[in-house]
């Protein structure tokens, strides 16, 4: 494993490589085989991993959480990838938030 | 806006964000308000970002799925701060999935 | 209180309640105001309400779970409304399942 | 089948069934299969069910809500059984909301 193992440059090989095995034998690749499925059933387990997250985060502690949150981000970029969608807009989204003085929040305050 | 805007580490200065508003004013930051309400209320706002997520993947199109994703990292970011999980632990575990060989999916094969 | 509070003919009443309410004024109607935002914000809440119905189970006792279940049950009668599904439809297809000996089980078994 | 296959009734039944199953043989009962594996994996299925319950209704049509609605009724009396709540105690609290006039939005109307 190299030294860069925990850093966020995961994300973007990782979408790298959803893009690249959606064209991969469903065989041989999860990719290739939930992308074949289609969009509902992507959406169904981006769902169903963020209820296990969800749970994990209440009953299972930090190990189970790690695990499943690995599994929802995963899940989420295999679905921007079937949308079309960069992880760039999403992340200018985030940084749009976070406005001139770092608030992340102004856009989510009012839902709750 | 700076121009690294749509980059990846704004996901870095968010969490760093988020851990330095938990201590706010409940009354000024949503993160301080939404944390003081406890693990399950933030669990409970995760799972429903993922559910708005996975509806607008099926049924509103790529810039309200931006969005819902936007908000549904914001609150994964905000259950591991309550968690004390730190990102990293997350990003090593998709890297160690990643293997040598750029696979990503071995963890994720089985579960379909 | 009536002797059959506890009786499942509520789900009926509850049903037709919710009929004559989705004309109601909106000001006044919860069942209204919902019904007026559309058939995905009331999918919204019904993921919204299954997900805390979940992390009731597992992280706040019986009376919390019995709580969100009614909830739950509320907004799934909401959604048939607006689908225009009877609730029959959905007992029909239970019994079904069951089949001559009681087996409910069927359907589900290839799922776990 | 019998001429009440749509009724309400059914969720009676169900629950019985569910209640002798769960001590049934786990290689040929599903209800029992998914009660072994404890608390937080039928949890984890009522939120998967509800997701794609969810999803029926915004982009499969009725036949596929149908479906999906029976699964979610399935897996919350499943839920139920595990937890050692009784039907009546969640039509009871629908019933309470329902109040003398016929009102069942009362606890509702706050939540949205």
């Amino acid at each position: 494993m190299n030294d860069d193992s925990g850093d966020v440059a995961v994300l973007m090989r990782l979408y790298q490589t959803i893009l690249a095995r959606r064209q991969a034998d469903p065989e041989q690749s999860y990719v290739a085989r939930l992308s074949a499925k289609g969009r509902i059933k992507i959406a169904q387990k981006l769902g169903e991993e963020a209820v296990e997250t969800a749970l994990a985060a209440v009953a299972q502690g930090n190990d189970a959480l790690v695990d499943e949150s690995a599994d929802l981000l995963f899940h989420l970029l295999l679905l921007w990838a079937d949308a079309g969608i960069r992880p760039e807009q999403v992340y200018a989204k985030l940084a749009a938030r976070e406005g001139v003085s770092g608030l992340s929040e102004k856009a989510a305050r009012k839902k709750l």
